[in-house]
């Protein structure tokens, strides 16, 4: 249970707001790069923390986002003509180029001068690892982007990345990420206790579905451990998974030490999230995070306006088009054929911002409680010291790995997961005892 | 004319406002018992009072009615498995029955003991009628359903019931149907004063379209009777008919003591309303509310959306399919062919919640005016002193009739039909006179 | 930029808002006059400053605008029978004419001669120039109609007017037409300098897309003069053109002293607007405002709804339809292949409500400053002292005419021009020259 306070300080991401003034002190994926395919493509709308902005590739390839207002008087920039080198305001002629600055003013007279002092409000943006990435935050010298593992360049042969848009607010939508009892009822509720062979991970999921929890608080965020018998009282499963700031999850499946896996979910508004889960791992896994699973969101080809981008043809308003007789049959245990459409429906269902106030948190919430708390005081420092928060000028602290490994009963987990959780240490279980899950 | 703050306390009835509390002290019809045709089948979301339930049906066959929002983090419990005996959400596999108690909680351990400290919010909920009723009030143990005459067992042959929604406040709707003198406008305003043959009921209202009133206060609420020459100056003709709490009428149609008609009209928030048209009477009535005047609502199949049920494809948004020609002509009134069709037309065409404060009202409107203040007074009751409102624990209030009689002028029309009104006396006018209106 | 208080001073227009206080003291286009084809034709909803009539016209061919509400209990009387001499209400047949006086009251007892007391409201209404016209003042008497030139008979052959509705803010419009330098761009941006014969005034905004402003304040409203060379030093090319209180302008297009063009924004709420856009010119004009341009809006059918009438099947929804491939080529500088849809696309792109607080405004931008000045001047004046604001009593003063004129350099632009303005004196510029623009 949140206050509504509390809960409105964590879920409010506009402009001038605690939570968005802070997200905002963090580089941010606002794109797939191929969604600007060449130098003078037609512009695009993008909505980020509730604000608007006009994105373009400019004759030389770079991207730009500006505010999609004209300085001038308010015309949108989306109607604006995308040439040599800027971006062209169609109204009054005025032309910016990707930083903002007014090349050109054609409707005024030369002596004004005007065209100095008008800037388009614009964002630094960069390029990486197929994303293009906005930073919004008070830095001169924007920080450097996060490091994570995913945009290696080694990886880019497992590399996947699927990028699709929920409709409720971010936090109700990453706190299904951390949240890994879910798992063995949403996910596998129709799999019996033996429908995995022996010694696999499922296996240890299915026969022990209310694991036990160890959370931790770490620079970068928060993490877990939740744990239960691997088959016999020597050994322990551990599924091992992180918060980091401010909104990126890297979840417990696959095998500790092999996967990089990253997921993001980055408010468009209060309202709407766009989600960008990113895997690399050479053990292949074919049932939870899967390209065939995302296959069956459905999405539709993107538009041009606010909220056209990456949607599901599947949404609440036709219940994500549950199959009640698959359901009621016990071939599935929702009715809905495949993962993130199963985390969509029970988050959105929730509504399009959760009120936090009628829940009841047991002990498998112990994460979901630890990083609001988390947020809630990082939060807090930034609004009273104006310090950046955790990690946003730190970009190493997130070359993090998450995963399941089998340890000894009674061994500690952090300690004896430090080099495959930092991608110093190989991982010596069977990749084959991780697949599928 | 009533003040926008009398307005207010009226229309609004939404959890924690005085109105909507008042209302929750008395059962209310809910569903149809239809809706959910066997033990098992899919959950129905149902709307109440601007409160969100999920409606199931157990393995036993008893209806459910659980608050929308599991109490664990708040998914919605319509994607549930309705299976042995309770629902269960999806998410972590809690399972609710139809109390609301926790019977399995399968992603906690054992030794947690959380299954025994968390309810979901359920109603209590009976069915009578072919309908299922629920109750949202304070009493610890409910108290019994009104005794209205309509759920009979011995009435079921000559017993229909015609279920709609409407898109508009509870009230203006209700008013509706204590509003007599429309009758000869509205309904039958195309006809002339001849049009029915002399001594009919029909005739009378006929050849005098602006009855007098008579309105009086009772235990159930308020009643009036209408009256006007029944052909010669020795004898009146009476319309007699009730408002009871919090929302039923009995209209005056048809012949009092043979007619058993009741309408409940229930607020699925403030400005949608599902109204619940009951009639039982062995004399046939064809003109006013028969069967296939509903026909002409053209319900729409209910869909599983918040709004979804009961709706008719004929709106305010295309002008409820006016035949304008018809009107021109003199065919009919109203360009709209049927009873219900024409009410609707003129309850929602005041907007979803209409302001009172334009409104003038003359004689004809002396039982509005009557029933609103009966209620505003009952409603101060409740507020200041706590006690329950009239009628929610005295069910036998609720066996009245209405209908029409004609009686010598000059009878006291209360003392006069006593017995026609509650039950306790056969009508003697010929039902001949009656049919068809 | 414009402070948030003023720019809501002068945007909203709803019932009680100084704006529409002050705007309601004037005659208003509410339709056009076919919208109501013959006596006891089908009423048409209408909606003006975000108040709803029922229009309709008699059986004597008077047209009549009453409140949407029936005044008795608030049902539509868009539903009701347009029958001899009145609009009868089909709830209980009251029956109004076009003063709003209670005809017929047939559901109430003739002696409670409630229906002498009872009156719908209703506004004074006119037809003149094919359009209909209401007063919602103050004044007992309304004032004279604004002598606007184009309604004069003599007009009817090169007389044509075109209607459509536009989904944003009234002043966002209207400003639109006073910002002259934008033709340069918007309109004929594609055109290179040389792309009009020598000597016409086309070629003259080609050659310098950056005219100087001269502005004025007047007792109809404001002036501006945008000047520039006009192919040599000795000779300027000067556009002339006006506003007039409350949301009229004459734009420069055309020849100063031929062109009797005037523009009407008349707000139907705060979001939506009525372009009224009436010229009447011997001089053909077919690059600007040519009758073609308007079919390139699509109207769609007028359907019964508030906001259904003259509206465009292009919309912001759609992006007007651009056509990026022509606006890439070079073909066209938008994109958009009419004036009118160059002009909507500006304006509605700026949002519902343009917050002109992020504006950065230049010289070009001088008689959009100083009609917001003028305007709120005006208000204050307005509200202060309840005086009739400019012009609300003064028709003559709206006999103006706009449009281009070349004087000898260095000529006062307003003595030059005084008898091509108020249409006393001939224009003795070739007509030739000022075609197409």
């Amino acid at each position: 249970m949140l206050s509504s306070s509390d809960n409105e300080l964590l879920t409010k991401v506009g402009p001038g707001t605690p939570m968005g003034s802070m997200m905002r002190e963090y580089w941010m994926p606002a794109m797939v790069s191929t969604e600007l395919p060449a130098p003078d493509c037609d512009p695009v709308r993008v909505l980020l923390l509730g604000e608007r902005f006009i994105a373009f590739r400019d004759s030389s390839g770079k991207v730009g986002m500006l505010a999609a207002q004209c300085p001038h008087r308010g015309a949108s920039l989306f109607f604006g003509r995308n040439e040599e080198g800027g971006l062209r305001c169609v109204y009054h002629g005025w032309k910016f180029d990707v930083s903002g600055r007014c090349l050109d003013m054609p409707n005024e007279p030369i002596e004004s001068n005007f065209k100095d002092k008008v800037r388009a409000r614009s964002v630094p943006v960069v390029e990486r690892g197929g994303l293009v990435w906005a930073y919004l935050g008070s830095q001169e010298e924007p920080p450097p982007l996060p490091a994570l593992e995913f945009f290696d360049e080694e990886l880019s042969e497992t590399r996947s990345i699927n990028v699709f848009q929920i409709n409720c607010n971010w936090l109700q939508a990453l706190e299904g990420d951390i949240d890994t009892s879910h798992f063995g009822f949403l996910h596998v509720g129709h799999l019996g206790n033996d429908a995995a062979p022996e010694g696999t991970f499922l296996r240890h999921m299915l026969e022990d579905r209310a694991p036990r929890y160890k959370v931790v608080d770490t620079e970068f965020g928060s993490s877990y451990g939740a744990y239960r018998p691997a088959g016999s009282d020597e050994e322990t499963y551990w599924r091992i998974a992180h918060y980091l700031f401010p909104f990126y999850t890297m979840i417990p499946t696959g095998l500790l030490g092999s996967s990089k896996t990253v997921t993001a979910r980055v408010p468009l508004d209060d309202e709407h999230t766009m989600v960008y889960l990113a895997t690399a791992d050479e053990v292949p896994s074919d049932l939870a995070i899967g390209a065939e699973t995302y296959e069956n969101l459905r999405l539709l080809p993107n538009t041009t306006d606010w909220h056209g981008r990456f949607r599901s043809a599947r949404t609440l308003d036709n219940d994500f088009e549950i199959d009640r007789e698959a359901q009621r049959s016990g071939r599935s245990f929702t009715g809905l054929d495949s993962v993130p459409l199963e985390d969509r429906a029970m988050t959105e269902s929730m509504g399009p911002v959760l009120d936090r106030g009628g829940e009841h948190l047991g002990s498998s919430d112990v994460m979901v409680i630890r990083v609001r708390r988390r947020i809630l005081r990082a939060l807090r420092t930034f609004v009273d010291s104006g310090e950046l928060p955790p990690g946003a000028n730190e970009p190493d602290l997130y070359r993090q790995r998450s995963g399941g490994v089998v340890l000894p009963t009674g061994a500690d987990w952090l300690a004896a997961t430090q080099g495959l959780r930092d991608g110093t240490e190989e991982p010596t279980t069977d990749p084959a005892l991780a697949a599928g899950v």
